[in-house]
Order: structure tokens, then sequence, then C-alpha cells
């Protein structure tokens, strides 16, 4: 018996593997990312199902987290799980038991150090919006509707600014009191996509080493209103770098924006 | 008393006018367009709103009912109503007070024995889907997901068959008993689109005079299979003009589906 039991618990250790995750998710219905007590959250959904498969950690690891009404489509997941059977099996198990605003998009194994927030080298977001004056409930899901129009040139111009090495004070607080503002800004472009319908809209992508929290919904708010010629093209270097001591106001709504990826050396 | 009571009566009457309304609404809540006691309904939602503004009829007319889960874009409604500002004001009523997942995008006056039933020349359907293996939270709201994936080629050289005027008896039943099964097909025809989150959709777009009861499901649900290689290509003529004495058994799920547009003789 006892020599059984130990063979057992060797069997158990040879399966237990650190997983990487890229989830997908539709915000809407959800507090955000992060788990709260009582409340509906993406990683309280996720570590439910997790547990069904035998899994017994505190919490999983995520690249970030994302706030109330945010989606993804690339967030990054770990965790360590005793599963006897493929990856693929186990993608299909989770699927099958996530809700339906909730899906593992791709699944394999990691390095047993692989941590996907520390490890991360850049995160992408895009941010949807449409030009119109009239409400649209098909697009409105998933973009903000901006009016008066903008005009993508004259974004395009000043999202050029923002890319490189600057100090984002006036665009966000950092993640730790008293942490550096200073952040990468490896691309920021404004594109035109059709959308889900076949209707136009207007797509603004952006990757950085890392965010400041709020920041992309900031940094969006101040260049619709630069795109509708509110402020001048120019506005958004005042805000850069310290120049302007006062923060940006606007906060463009939590709908519109997207983790589309974060991406590690390898 | 009664000289200016009969001025009020008069004035009311100069202000009477009938309305049409482009209507566009997210079906996933919705028990369908038709009012029905007891469920949230497009029909009774609406009628809810125009209430509001003064309006005393029993019901609005539509160009037609929406299944449970069937979106729209371009549902024609129209009714009669004694409104005394702008057709702007009025789309603005009514859109401060309708639910986020509908909302009206286009109003305007109509002949007052305009009905978007009976004058209807032809309806314009979308149906989206797109092919992966795994679920996909983002774009399954609005798209139908298929695997294995489809060939778009065979997709239009099969669709070109449904051009025309044909008996679609096998896709459906007539809106009244022992009523005509033939129907006139303008346009049939599968697109690649890229879809809200950049990512591709295919859209098959499908036109006519009017439509069978399911038609348009029927119709994607064979073509799919067609599109995967379970049947051969010459397949949907079996099907066409009675040939096939057996209906079609597939039905493509409600949640890909939009009725687009809908067009009247002038």
């Amino acid at each position: 018996l006892r020599y059984s039991s130990e063979i057992a618990a060797l069997e158990s250790k040879a399966y237990m593997a650190r997983y990487q995750v890229i989830l997908a998710y539709d915000g809407t219905e959800f507090r955000g990312y992060q788990k709260q007590t009582g409340a509906r959250t993406v990683q309280g959904v996720f570590e439910q199902s997790l547990r069904k498969l035998g899994w017994l950690d505190r919490s999983v690891l995520a690249a970030g987290r994302t706030d109330t009404g945010v989606h993804a489509t690339g967030q990054v997941l770990a965790f360590n799980l005793e599963w006897r059977h493929s990856d693929g099996d186990l993608l299909r198990a989770l699927n099958a038991d996530l809700p339906a605003d909730v899906a593992v998009r791709d699944l394999h194994h990691a390095a047993p150090d692989f941590h996907p927030r520390y490890d991360a080298v850049s995160r992408w977001y895009r941010y949807h919006l449409f030009c119109e004056p009239v409400r649209d409930p098909l697009r409105e899901r998933f973009a903000w509707r901006v009016w008066p129009a903008v005009d993508l040139e004259v974004l395009n111009l000043s999202a050029m600014r923002l890319l490189g090495r600057h100090d984002f004070a006036a665009f966000g607080s950092p993640p730790r009191l008293g942490g550096s503002t200073t952040r990468t800004v490896s691309r920021a472009h404004w594109m035109e996509a059709s959308g889900q319908t076949g209707v136009p809209l207007i797509i603004f992508e952006i990757a950085a080493d890392a965010f400041l929290y709020h920041m992309v919904r900031r940094l969006v708010s101040l260049q619709v209103e630069i795109g509708q010629k509110v402020f001048d093209r120019e506005a958004i270097r005042g805000y850069l770098d310290g120049e302007e001591s006062m923060p940006v106001q606007g906060i463009a709504p939590a709908h519109g924006l997207v983790l589309s990826s974060v991406r590690y050396q390898d």
C-alpha cells in the first residue's frame, strides 16, 4: 500500500505543469478582470471552471487587470495544473464549462517560472469608435459613438507624437504609489475598418512596454477632441514629458477598449 | 369656448401625420419583433416609448416580424402621430427613451397610406459567420461559428443557383396556409469582411421580393454544408422548384441573422 501511494505521488508530480492561456471575453457583463467578493468577474468565472478540473491554488496569474466593461481578445493567464490528457482536451474542457462571454482561444505548456505579467515585453490595446449622430445598437456594444466626426489624418499626425519614451504622468497614475510614469510607446496608429455589420469603424491601436491606470482611455479622449478640432493637433505635446502640469480630464468609455495581445521574449 | 375647441381640433388634425422609421436592434435580449404578453419584444418596447409621446393607436406597422434572437439594422415601421416639433426632435425623443439595444436610425414623414409590409419591393438580409475551431465571445454575439471552414468560391457558385424566380417550398412555409412558395431572389452573394475586432467574418447577403418562414436560415444551413463539402455544390438545385420533396432539415442559428434593409418603389 505504502509503495503504491508513493508511485501515485510521483506520477501526479509528473503530470503537474504550468499552462499559458490566451483568454477572450466580452467585458459588458463583468465587473472587470480581478476577483471581488459578490461581483461577477472574469478571474472569478475562470477559476470556478478551473477548480472543476482539480485546480487547487489560490489564484491564477494574469498579464493585466482590465477594468469593468473592458473587453479582451488576448488576455494571458498562467496556472499550474495536474492534467493527464492533451492540451487540446484541456482547452475544450474549459470552454465547455465557461459561460458564452468568456473563451480560451489558445492553451499550451509554459516554462515552470513563466509569469504573464512580469515576463511581458509589450501590451497591445485597440480602441474602437465610430462617428455618427444617432445611436447604433449593433456597433455600440464594442465601440464608442462619437459626434462630430473626427479627422483621421489629424489623428494620425497627433498619434505620432506618442511614439518613443515619454513621461505620461498627465495620462494616469502608476500601479504603485511613487512608481515611474515613464513608458515607451512602440505603436500608436489610427485606422479604418469595416465593422461587424459592414459599416465603418475607426480603430486606434497602441502598444507599449506597460500602461498607467486609464492611460489608453485618456489618450483616446484627448485625441478624439484633437480629431474633432476642439484642440490643436500639437495639444498632445503639451501633456507629454511634464510640460503641462494639469492631468487630462476626459476618459473615453470602457466599452470601446479591447486588450488585444500581450507579447513575450520568445 | 365652443369656437376655440373647434380650432384646437383642427390644429391637432393639421399636426397628425404618418411617420416612417428605420429601426436597428440587437436581438439577443428580445423574444423577437412581434408583441407578446409577458415577453420583452421589440414592438412592445418601441410602442411603450411611442406612447410617452402621446401615441394612442393599437399597434405600429412593421415591414417584417423577425424571430427571437434575430437582429436588424433596417427594420421599417410606420405609425400616425400628432407631433408639433421637427422630425429630428421626434427621432431624438424616441432614442432618449428607448433602451440601449434598440435605436431609431432614421425617421421622416411618409404618405398617409404608406404600409411598410405591403409596399415593400424587396427585403435584404445578411447572415454573418466565421470559421474557427474555438469559441470567440466578441464575434459570436452577431455571428455563427462554423467548423470545419467553408470554401467561399464553392459557396458563391452554389448561391448563383438561387437567383431568379423559384419555388422555395423545401426551404420554408408561406406566411398564410396554402399561400404561394414561389419567390424571386435578386441577390445571393457570399463575401469576406473584416469583423468588429479586425478578424475575418464571412457575410451572406440575400435579397428577394419576400421570404418564407426560416427561409434565409435554411438556405444558410444547406449552403454551409455545401461549402464544407458535406454535400455537392449541385445539391441546392435538387431542393429548388420541387425536384426534391424532402424539406431542408438544418436551420442556421438566429444570432447570425440581420434584417439589413427593406426597399420601396420610390
